[in-house]
């Protein structure tokens, strides 16, 4: 079929929108898609039609309907010095947002901590998770299910890897409300962030689990103790994805010279913004001023799984004034990320994970993924340092002058 | 200068990124910058240049040192029928995202949902907020000074709106924790989400309350009880954004035959994934199965403040069985959005927010964004009934037999 | 009939335990109940049969099925100085408790307070809060329900304050998750802790909106966002009972003489151990030591509903270094206190309130229960005081070796 | 020294309170205080004197400072039926309270519960746990310091061991915040609550970690996320003390009769009112009407540590329609409770723990403290049965009309 042919079926409803891709090649489709909406409504969307994806690489893979493109602004942070155990040197991190002052207001913390001789990097958890519930007639079965899954734990094991050639299943924990049971998976995940392959895994192992133990029903293979895209207790407690600290001493002429700013006042700001602003607000793991701003950024700019911002944005802000010098570190217990697979090989992603040398596969495997977790974590700690200082500093309002808007706390 | 002699300052480290800005036409520094970078790091980033956004509509007011964009496909959605107060009709919504089977999801819920006879919404409340905090010598001064505010309440409310005008001052709300006050400042921010409004008019306030109030001492403009880019208790409990509600009544045969699933087992999957499950997890106000995903993905296509996503997700899906069909419903109290300022200008965006009819300011003041908040809160609905459906059906495997990756959850 | 045969029909399980309260006077049932007990199980209770407590005085009034007496011992702090609105002077306060080292740790911090000048407490707020939850078919009916609560706001109080000679409706905040409404009722309720006036008087409001707005359906008198026993953000954000703040500035003599301690590593603590611990575990609003050990203690001694320890013992401990001294802050969002009904009338709890001269109601109505507000703050600043002066000096071990339990923390 | 001259000393203010055990025996100490303090404060404290408490029994053990007693109506709750693995049987339930209707309420419950055939537990953990706070120069050393700990994990249990003849280290789970380091160290206690001999075993391995590895200092034996007296999430999901579930089918025809209710509607009230209610709250983890009320009533009654009731009270009531019958369960993530040491040994205590057949040690050790927490959870969800059905049937007036009180909820 022609593409005027199923634009006019698409205008007149008589075929939708996802049927076209059956009938005409990938970029047609989405050409067919777009030609069709601007019909329909009246408009023109030339811009969403301007793009550099191939649809018939990302179809069925990373999206669907598609019409074109959204074009997020892409600006660099750096450069910034690591001192990770994966990533040692100086890094450009790329950063896409549409809120001005942002990028500036990183960068300008990304010098300072460079001068100051960079930031220091420690990984203490890298796991991806998933928790299907369990229904069971009654509170009597629990303790001979978890016994099975207990004896059973090196056949799941098995079947869990069995499913995947990157992941490894690494421990099961239960959880119980009354006759529900929740068992959570956490497996490694190589350098992919991983969600696939483990719901694929804990299916098969939900299968295997019903089958022989035949009063436990699985009644959902995610059951929110996992917690995907959420902000969770159990997420900051028991890691998921990468747990971070990133820490840096801030020599008080930096702190003045560069952040135009005051040790003191910066450390003081912290505990009255981060620490007791955040506890009286009602927080579970918030203790932070814009962490979710940065890594909303890199993600974006890197194909991650942007609604995984949501807990990857949880963490601490901690600092200590040292002699005339600043302390500040930052803690991210959940910071899911990946350097191969999802949104990781479209083309300007790509390019912007090749900026930090982070694109695809590391080697060892793993060894990438932990790689950016330690650059985002030090950029994270660079945005938290200016935004302080620039708090302590009262310069928001210059920033406005500036950049025209607001600095996002 | 020459692109040529200021890319070769960049490589040499004699100049820093941002300076290029005061050497070159904005196009054109966004160019050396790239060409900078690739030269220093031996790669090539053709698809990041390659972008409709032109620089100097965006510097200084969206992004800084910026070399490109990153470009998201775009799907879309629909239509789906939208019972509102502000979005009466059928509408197409636009997603952007990297994640395979998201938009198919969303979709096969909006079918669902309008062949029920559409998603009908409420919204309760529509404020943006902004607290600072105060530091005291003693609690001795803090009666006095909640009463200062509440005598001078027309004066602040004058000088607030003085700042803007298009911001409006409605309330101010007070916390304490020992010597140390939170003044929550709420605000009608017209079609403006209004983050940046609201800060202008509190810093302007602040001014004038420790001119007149000397033993009070603003530490930050943003406490942290605001809260923004956070998901707080003090968020889902007074608001922030839109607070919107939206309902359907889903036929048992469209459960059966649209969504190929059954009424008791989404009612059941509801309230043990998303009530026992996260409640068990230990939340804040996260009481879904994946908000997450669809309020990422029109954030992302409409140049919403991604990083708000973060409260933005927060909310409660709430499912009754109505005798044989399914009664669903998805609160939303923190949903911040705008449909002037930010991002809502660059060209992509722009196209996206016409798609639904809902870009830059309307009449009256205030009614695009409200239409906005009621189609993403149908579309969450859709998103939300779905994904409960495919689980009822455990056809998440099949969906990664078709779209190559897990529907996420 | 006399006490033995109702024993032996009790031992033969002819009749139940409440029922003994028709067929004997009161005390002799006590007595009847008592004496099968110890047939039926073989065992003697003879301490608890030694009361002070008569129980015609009580049965049907604070406790049923009564057998005698549990007896707590009952030790004296004090004295310590409160400079409040309400308590000003010196008083001696009343704690049961059978932990070890709990009174003396108390002690101690009051002696610390009180030579330092005492301490200063400020009451922010002084409601009690009742939240029934409405259902709805649809959500359409809910702006206009809320319309009509409006309009009807003044008939409401007349409703809500005919039920009581002491509570004051003041406001009702309405809350929303799909079609399901919760309306919180505010009162002022004088001297009486007022749990039981408010509930009877939000029975006949909720009658009178059933009525009057037949689409409402108040499926409980109290939907769980009152929230009564137990810990939430909306108490702490909105308040319940008192919101009281309590301050006091410790020489650095005092803090090394009394407490043996250091002001820089009080503080230390005080920011590692309540803030950044807390934080970490994860809660909704206990940021402190040892609230609860202090609150209980008195609660108990008092006559108070020691249920709501559970909201009454959150708060925030906030301490600074100014100079060489040691300033420290406790805040109490939700004590919920009474010197009128419940347990204050039985005679050890009433000659209890008598140690701190406020038994009974006070004149103006309402001040009795600000001044127990007042001094209980102050007791529990003390008690805070205390234990992080003991974890500076390690002497936790000490305390146990004199008094053979650990100081609790 | 006679106790006129101590009490005139005591009247003078030449000596302290405490000081008063160093001049005169225990229970003339306790008498000279009382005597001193009715001269003060020209009151009389007749009741409170009136005890059975020898204070020489428990001076510098339970209580300091002592004056009297104070006494709580102590009644009783049963038979109740307890399918557990250590309760089996029929129980009477001590409760001490002074809210009127609460005993009355539960007994009702009880009823219900023991005519369906009783309640069935069972117990998931049992733990107590002490998580000191450590400090270190930089982040670079934690990764050796938890090495070292795996490493030299036998030791450690070694160390903690020797100090006491019932705890067992079991596990030691690390967290981190910046710099600073929590180890969770959790233990098997007996029969003991536990608390006092889990603080000593800490503190001394504290010292041994400090020799051993000079870089880590250890800030305060407990850190906060132990987590003691307060309700964090690290409780509920890791548990402290038991973790005990409990479940009952109540056939519809005692709903009707025993309880005058209605099985669909008690099911209606517990999601709206347990769930929606309390997540809309805001709430870490109690999901519950009041079990705050039952578990306070018997924590009095036998001697525990009633400030422990903040996290012991946290939990969720879970109920299903099965066919026309009611599930109700209850799930208790971290109750704390003790058989022996503490208060137990009180005279009344004493008695009331007899009552129910779990006074002292069991056999084996940890069976009697396991009995008290199955026959707990068993009188919690006939609580909370009894109070929903109450809510169900709009009878709250009428039990004020009948008790004087409002059913607290």
């Amino acid at each position: 079929m022609k593409i005027d042919e199923v634009v006019e079926k698409l205008v007149k409803g008589e075929i939708s929108f996802h049927e076209v891709d059956n009938l005409l090649e990938a970029n047609a489709a989405m050409v067919a898609r777009r030609l069709a909406l601007e019909k329909i409504l009246g408009i023109g969307l030339p811009s969403i039609g301007s793009t550099v994806i191939d649809y018939s690489e990302i179809k069925n893979k990373n999206a669907e309907n598609v019409i074109g493109a959204v074009q997020i602004p892409l600006g660099v942070v750096g450069p910034i010095r690591v001192n990770g155990d994966y990533a040692k040197g100086d890094f450009y991190v790329p950063l896409a947002t549409t809120e001005g002052a942002l990028i500036a207001s990183v960068n300008r913390g990304a010098k300072a901590v460079t001068l100051s001789g960079g930031v220091k990097t420690k990984i203490f958890k890298d796991e991806m998770t998933r928790a299907p519930v369990f229904k069971f007639n009654s509170i009597e079965d629990i303790p001979t299910f978890l016994k099975f899954i207990e004896e059973n734990l090196e056949k799941i094991k098995n079947i869990a890897n069995s499913t995947t050639s990157h992941g490894k299943l690494k421990s099961i924990t239960p959880f119980v409300i009354g006759n529900n049971v929740w068992l959570r998976f956490s497996f490694e995940t190589g350098d992919a962030m991983g969600m696939n392959m483990v719901t694929i895994a804990v299916e098969k192992v939900c299968q295997f689990l019903e089958e022989n133990f035949p009063s436990a029903d699985c009644i959902a293979v995610s059951g929110n103790m996992c917690s995907d895209k959420k902000q969770t207790s159990i997420n900051s407690l028991f890691g998921r994805g990468k747990t971070v600290v990133a820490e840096a001493i801030i020599k008080k002429e930096i702190v003045e010279k560069i952040l135009r700013s005051n040790v003191n006042m910066i450390h003081d700001i912290n505990l009255r913004k981060n620490w007791l602003g955040t506890a009286r607000a009602g927080s579970i793991a918030q203790f932070n001023a814009h962490f979710a701003n940065i890594i909303a950024a890199i993600f974006i700019a890197t194909g991650q799984d942007v609604a995984q911002l949501v807990e990857s944005s949880s963490g601490y802000t901690w600092t200590e004034v040292r002699g005339e010098d600043l302390y500040i570190s930052i803690t991210l217990p959940s910071l899911e990320v990946g350097t191969v697979g999802g949104g990781t090989r479209l083309p300007t992603q790509k390019e912007a994970l090749s900026i930090m040398g982070v694109y695809g596969s590391g080697d060892p495997p793993g060894s990438n993924s932990k790689k950016l977790a330690e650059i985002i974590a030090s950029t994270v700690l660079a945005g938290e340092l200016n935004l302080l200082a620039a708090l302590a500093n009262k310069e928001l309002g210059k920033a406005h002058a500036k950049f025209g808007r607001a600095m996002r706390v």
